[in-house]
């Protein structure tokens, strides 16, 4: 079995409905790369009596402890104090932590703060854990067959510490277990329909962790195993190539690259140039293109054709199609992309309209009813879709279902 | 004070890398408004052992147990088996609930798995609450003095249930105080300016509780305070009173609206109309804009202008105008937003034209340089600035400083 892990997050602020502890999301990954898994995640307020007790419980239950937060200067900070008063160790001024300090303050042309003592204080016997991004440092303790860590919570201080400090000292405790992992990415199945089709397949590999995760029209399969040392990920490749054939062309990678990072690289490799333009997603699909370093390779801009009169003005759509078949509907989707070709001389033209709501619906054509354009040298095609969802969850499932829809014309 | 409140979240697939416990966002909010206040969060897999020890603890230290996930029909849904345990209450199938589940199977047109028979499964002397948007039901239990409430997962299904089923129950529960909350929204000045101006005010006001938060370029300020049963906020809207008028006009809202939804009614109020022209945010300030529904109303849409040969055949900027300063330039941002202004016919062009890299910067022209154009039928102006930042954010705050340069504008 991996070693069992627990993440404490320490802040008040993390029990308000606006904030999140994100933090653990990255400690997670870190820790299942060195062979933790973690089985219990606890947000806590800024309370020293309470903190103490929940580390006091995690010590019975987890060999290896990560603290984040409360480590700052103020009389809220209470990590220290409670770790101090659970194991029974006195904090003491460490005069090297001292320095570094008063230095950092200095090298902004500022004198420390007085209060800022209180960040020097470390737990007798604790291993110093340098900050180079922040004045607290973090702490490596040893309390009999478990370590707890003290992490600092601004996410650009906990990184740098981790890697630099927390890796090096876990991966020399650890089992020689290791957590490997595979993704596969689909697009145009539901979770459900994937599901149905790879779960006689998973079920046969009870040793692999098999995860499905949604969002935004786009399916991940997560395979995650964890390998005896020295073991290989034969059967976690086998799975992996199994699940891809039975998915067919709606996977669109097996190796973590992103819809809009596949279709760019169709793009370059086939040396083609496309414009867009978007009506009802108003810019979501050129966001997620240009989200690519180095997509200006490919991709030219376009238009947003949000007004009638732009579509009309901008894209060249007749304005006879508009008023015959409607602003949302297959001629208009041909010629939005038709017209966003020309107009940029791109070699693809690729186009988006519809209804995102939550007005502008009818029994004709209802919220959700959006159509997909494609123009290129040889002719135009369209696609039409119905979303379900609200404004917004339209609007992204739509970007994504354009990206899948360029997708297969540029395989075909 | 409030009465204390703790959320645990069910399920080992929220002990990965990818996913958060979301719901506790939503619950929080819910539970601060009906007189609780959320003192611990946790997060733990599906173990039928450590959720009964963790119930357990809870109960010692909470009135009220909000446990979410773990409901499912499979055996590794264990949140009844646990609470059965740790209560030591049998578990009973409830025959009314099963009905429920079959009928909702038939609706479907299929016939229920027999799996689903753990679903209705119900505490011994547990409230049932009804689930309208799936099959688990809820339970509410009293023990002694404290309430466990267990709820499914997927979020649609519990907040549908929290609002139905829950709030009702905890209203009768509470001790009469409620938690009321202001926020102020701020555009154009950075975490630490905020809070030099306004520490001075707020550190008055003890029973004020004030949080800043800080999100692509805008910054929120949160102020809550318990009232006793029958109290007035009055201290509290004076504090958000006094904040205001210190940040003057850098604060777009004191009531919650969005920026893209202030600027939309400055628009609307005026009876003008937009277009923007768009190159390294590509989309990210039409997207915005368009979030807020009805915004057809006063957004024609524009150009994305990422190729310069689209800047100048979209936007009709003068080929010299490039080639001179470069497209990103003060004299390419003006000429964008007259380009955009003219080929649209809107009353107002919005430009916004950058280096969001990691590539394309230069000593003279860093990555994050970013320049804004505004056009009207009184003349150009443009806006300069270097925002710090990766790729994503540069261009998230770019999006921003747009909508905020637009305001300004507006306000004029």
């Amino acid at each position: 079995m991996p070693m069992k892990a627990e993440i404490i997050a320490v802040g008040s602020e993390l029990l308000t409905p606006d904030r999140l502890d994100t933090n653990s999301l990255y400690i997670t990954a870190r820790l299942n790369e060195s062979g933790f898994e973690v089985h219990r995640k606890t947000v806590i307020g800024d309370s020293e009596e309470d903190l103490a007790a929940l580390v006091g419980e995690a010590l019975s239950r987890s060999v290896l402890i990560v603290v984040s937060g409360g480590l700052g200067p103020t009389e809220d900070d209470v990590t220290r104090q409670a770790v101090s008063r659970i194991l029974h160790r006195p904090l003491v001024i460490d005069s090297g932590v001292l320095e570094e300090i008063r230095k950092r303050f200095a090298s902004r042309g500022i004198a420390m703060p007085e209060i800022n003592t209180r960040q020097a204080l470390v737990l007798e016997r604790a291993e110093v854990l340098a900050n180079p991004r922040g004045t607290a440092p973090g702490m490596w303790i040893q309390e009999k067959n478990a370590r707890i860590v003290l992490l600092p919570g601004p996410p650009r201080e906990l990184q740098a510490m981790f890697v630099a400090s927390v890796t090096p000292r876990i991966s020399a405790l650890h089992s020689g277990r290791q957590m490997v992992r595979r993704t596969v990415s689909i697009v145009g199945l539901s979770e459900s329909e994937v599901d149905s089709r790879v779960s006689p397949i998973y079920t046969r590999y009870p040793g692999i962790a098999t995860t499905i995760l949604a969002s935004s029209a786009q399916i991940t399969l997560s395979l995650t195993q964890w390998l005896m040392p020295g073991g290989k990920p034969d059967a976690l490749d086998e799975l992996t190539r199994q699940i891809a054939e039975a998915l067919g062309e709606t996977v669109y990678s097996a190796s973590g690259e992103t819809l809009e990072e596949v279709v760019g690289r169709l793009l370059r490799d086939s040396g083609r140039s496309l414009a867009v333009a978007e009506s009802c997603t108003s810019g979501a699909v050129a966001m997620r293109l240009t989200r690519v370093p180095g997509s200006s390779d490919y991709f030219l801009g376009g238009v947003l054709c949000y007004a009638n009169d732009v579509k009309e003005k901008l894209c060249a759509v007749p304005a006879s199609v508009i008023e015959k078949h409607g602003a949302v509907s297959a001629e208009a989707a041909e010629a939005l992309a038709q017209g966003v070709r020309l107009a940029t001389s791109s070699s693809i033209g690729l186009s988006v309209t519809g209804i995102a709501g939550p007005g502008g619906g009818s029994a004709d054509k209802p919220v959700g009813l959006v159509y997909f354009g494609l123009a290129g040298p040889h002719g135009n095609s369209h696609e039409r879709r119905i979303i379900p969802g609200d404004r917004e969850s339209i609007r992204e499932r739509a970007a994504t279902y354009a990206l899948a829809y360029l997708r297969r014309f540029l395989l075909s």
